[in-house]
């Protein structure tokens, strides 16, 4: 049986937090917003309604859980959420947490400024602060 | 009891196609793409993780159903799903018939292009075959 692996440009772009019981939690590496994405570890799977019932329950869950925690840490003005996948085809569910201040408000962030780089010390205190708070739907901090 | 009203921007922006149990199924005017936007009909909602966990599984079983409806009518390359809201702050979930001769591919639809008006023709053509498909989970169509 094949092993479910990350689709090389997420592997690229983000940190692995962890795994919930369906899906791998990513952290973004652009330090514009703080920013999240779902992977349901689930093979050649593009789109949600491909997800069985079961999943797609599982997966409604996980990232209001995501959302919650986020909404938690960060006191976002918003949350937004979204399954694209126009250029990367595995599925994917970003969690982007908004304020009225960031580069891109109010339009979506996609495209919109260029990516910006954490300080070394300002991504692991966001990792350890993330895995720390992310307790529940199985989560499994990454080492 | 307060009745559920749509935000006015909502109102001016789409045609009400019907209802499903939880959420009420526009369509948007901008007829650069098939755009199909779910609203749940609770008031004062504006995240998914506020909605209680049976709202929450009725919300993705809707949207699976409205994204399988749109694949079966209009064959895309890729659905667009995303709860934005960071300038209408009523909850509502977009989904849009993405292909590689869209306006934005591969970018995101939002702000990409100025929106386009449907022909009344066309308008009611789509009109008239997205309620003729949207069968299920407690569809109501509009009248």
């Amino acid at each position: 049986m094949a092993m479910f692996e990350l689709h090389p440009q997420l592997l690229a772009d983000t940190l692995l937090l962890g795994k919930f019981d369906l899906s791998w939690v990513l952290l973004h590496r652009d330090a514009n917003y703080p920013w999240c994405i779902l992977v349901p570890a689930r093979e050649d799977v593009r789109e949600i309604h491909h997800l069985d019932t079961e999943d797609q329950y599982a997966l409604i869950r996980e990232s209001s859980h995501l959302a919650e925690v986020m909404t938690d840490l960060f006191a976002p003005k918003k949350m937004n959420l979204a399954a694209l996948g126009n250029r990367v085809p595995q599925l994917h569910l970003h969690h982007v947490a908004r304020f009225e201040n960031d580069a891109a408000w109010p339009n979506p962030i996609w495209g919109a400024v260029p990516a910006l780089d954490y300080q070394a010390a300002d991504l692991a205190h966001r990792v350890a602060k993330l895995r720390g708070a992310l307790v529940g739907e199985g989560f499994q901090a990454a080492v």
